[in-house]
């Protein structure tokens, strides 16, 4: 790996000082941790900018690398450098707390009459007198962390140990057990409010009970195993987790109005964890970017799906969440017949990259005449042949000989024609900003009808 | 690695059921965290002696392995399985969260009046009313848990990367900042009891301010360390985080009278958190004890560590984990010399296996003519010789031509004479033992002589 450039170097450090004056501002004014946030942010791109190239070499060293498929001549790599966003990322959380809480912190320790109260030895084993602070926040900052270093450990094991299929996907569930240890001692609610429709039958709120944790646990599995799946050109990985945490963000803003709203707290608890999660992930797909110099690993993929779970979670917006995983939910549907083995499945399934043109085709999958589908499964993708949702070739006898592979970005080259790799990333996030976008306007625009309030 | 013993597999299901029909037990009657702490343990224990046998080979595999040079033909075993039992741990503590909060849960939640309130909407986005609910403590776990999750991520990460001693000597600094923002968040006390003979100079409290943030990032550099220094013959450095754990739980248990003490809450704190360190040491140390099955690795010594450092931060008794931790600060200070260059250090420094005698003795250092000690060294050396604190060959010409290495193990070695690595282990041990016990005793006695209370 290469080190920075000069030009590089003079960029991080204008930036580096402008975040930092930042802080220093926002820590003698009690400012707005909101700008603290994003300053915090700014330096955790900073360093991942930096870290990344300077230990890539580091990385191949110990085996953590990889070729480049679809380049015409394929170097070797550093693999897994997501790590080293998920570490920086976990140091930017831990250096906002002090921000986030130093307005309370004031106003306990110094305000509110105990100005001049006399520090008493009993206080040394009690600590402060903290009745008014919010500790149920604090809690929710030391889970969350708990959680995102429990799936990074995981993570890291993943790429280590080549776990496979069956047991890494059920993995983000055990890390997300401090989370849903909190929820369950502390928030508790499992009740959901049942839409208006629906409330003649069961009632204005529906008591899930324990499937309340399971579902939870669901979208602790979902999220980071369906961005792991929307992979394999480069920069597509982390660019889709830079989208949806932008789209969230938007969200969240729209529950940031000045006459206050309730659940504003828990949007600005999101966005909190959101921003450095884009600092960090804008330098590693600087990094990442076609042509890719390092691969982010499923520890990146981890990752940061578990961060977009803890905070729908925590904040209480799952169900909004899943609206913005909508190109995912779509490739993991239509990927199922091939995760389950209905449909034979090659161990890789990226595009095909053609060397002679320099452009990626929709990979193949062909089935031997020995071990033919069954005519149900052929039939049906005749039919989704038929809707242009894939595309197959039929021998003379109707037998279904090949199809590509059932992954969006295969069904997008089916649609588009080849592509160069850069186009068809790009092409694919713009269509899952526009869903994005749709659905948030939907959601807000819809709840009205299903509720009796826009709960924004 | 073999698999379980029919043994094995018969008592470690007969442990397992014991444990989880207390836990049931304890479910379903609110009953003693204690108890379920103590059954957590024991499903601790089984757990990772399980898995540590049937991850063995996996770790081999992709290169977590070494051989044992102090046996007669060593073969290749697994290295870094510590990491296994930092798992066991990180979930052995979140499955005892609910135990621990139970009786709060039931408290506020059904009890006080509100057992017919009738759940509300809006209560879906605020959750329970939970202002009897002992938050800091539930915060403490989340930020326990982060500060361990964060240093076992560096510990995987020193055991892949190979780092170098002058690095990794500071990684648990980093691993501490989940802690010490907590602690600087929420607890924010930065004085200290002044001893009475100060106290007209001092006054009753000194204000550290910063230091005092120095001081704990010490501990939490100091604790993970100095186990990783005092290693290198088999079971060493988990059997002494055995015994550090329960000499603290000693401690601790001095505290719960049945009056009921201020700082009760801290030491079962601090006990909660052990119980499930010793489960899975003891797990560990039954595979790393002579002849050593399984090699430990930095990890272990790392998290165990560490976890020492919570308790003792959190739980308020810095000062009284110190006195716990006197062989290791011994052997770190004999050690200096050599750590700082003053003396040559060889890249290791364990006891020398006689593969004639089967006997360990203390491992030489040579010291060539051409880079001859300093002669104030050389006296130095000569002095503590006679003092019987190591043993040097001393040329004709009165120059020290070798030495024992500086270390506690060696010079146990020179005090006893070539002994067997499991009886060195043992003695070391019981001296380790003998030694915390009379600390504490002091601690106990002293403290009435030197602040107006003992605090117990």
């Amino acid at each position: 790996m290469r080190d920075l450039t000069a030009t590089e170097t003079y960029s991080l450090a204008v930036l580096s000082a402008a975040c930092l004056s930042i802080l220093v501002n926002a820590w003698k004014s009690n400012g707005e941790p909101l700008f603290s946030s994003l300053a915090i942010s700014g330096l955790a791109f900073v360093f991942s900018y930096a870290l990344v190239l300077w230990t890539g070499d580091v990385f191949i060293k110990r085996g953590y690398k990889g070729r480049d498929m679809s380049k015409k001549s394929p170097v070797e790599i550093p693999e897994s450098m997501g790590l080293v966003c998920a570490l920086v990322y976990l140091l930017a959380i831990i250096n906002f707390l002090p921000f986030a809480f130093k307005s309370h912190m004031v106003e306990v320790t110094s305000g509110a009459g105990n100005k001049d109260r006399v520090l008493e030895a009993q206080d040394i084993e009690n600590g402060r007198f903290l009745h008014r602070f919010p500790l149920e926040k604090l809690a929710s900052y030391g889970f969350a962390y708990a959680t995102i270093a429990s799936e990074t450990i995981l993570g890291i094991l993943d790429d280590s140990f080549d776990m496979r299929w069956r047991h890494k996907f059920f993995i983000p569930a055990f890390a997300a057990l401090p989370m849903l240890g909190l929820y369950f001692v502390d928030f508790g609610v499992t009740h959901v409010v049942v839409p208006l429709p629906f409330r003649p039958y069961l009632g204005e709120l529906l008591d899930l009970g324990g499937f309340y944790y399971i579902y939870m646990a669901a979208i602790c599995i979902f999220c980071p195993n369906s961005i792991n799946m929307l992979a394999g050109i480069n920069g597509i990985e982390v660019a889709q987790s830079i989208v949806i945490a932008l789209l969230i963000v938007v969200n969240d803003i729209l529950y940031l109005s000045p006459e206050g709203h309730p659940a504003a707290e828990s949007h600005l608890f999101s966005i909190y964890l959101l921003l450095p999660l884009i600092g960090v992930s804008a330098a590693l797909l600087m990094h990442n970017w076609f042509p890719a110099r390092v691969f982010v690993g499923d520890t990146y993929c981890y990752f940061a799906g578990m961060v977009f779970a803890v905070v729908g979670i925590l904040g209480h917006f799952s169900k909004t969440l899943l609206l913005l995983f909508i190109p995912q939910i779509f490739n993991f549907v239509y990927s199922v017949p091939q995760l389950f083995h209905i449909v034979p499945c090659p161990r890789h399934r990226l595009p095909k990259f053609n060397a002679r043109t320099g452009l990626l085709e929709p990979s193949i999958v062909t089935f031997e005449e020995e071990k033919p589908l069954r005519p149900l499964v052929g039939e049906v993708m005749k039919l989704l042949h038929g809707l242009k949702l894939m595309r197959i070739k039929v021998d003379d006898n109707g037998r279904v000989t090949e199809s590509t592979n059932f992954t969006l970005l295969n069904l997008w080259l089916v649609w588009r024609g080849p592509l160069r790799e850069d186009r068809l990333a790009i092409e694919v996030l713009i269509m899952q900003s526009t869903i994005g976008l749709l659905g948030l306007w939907v959601r807000h625009s819809l709840a009205l009808l299903l509720f009796t309030v826009d709960n924004r």
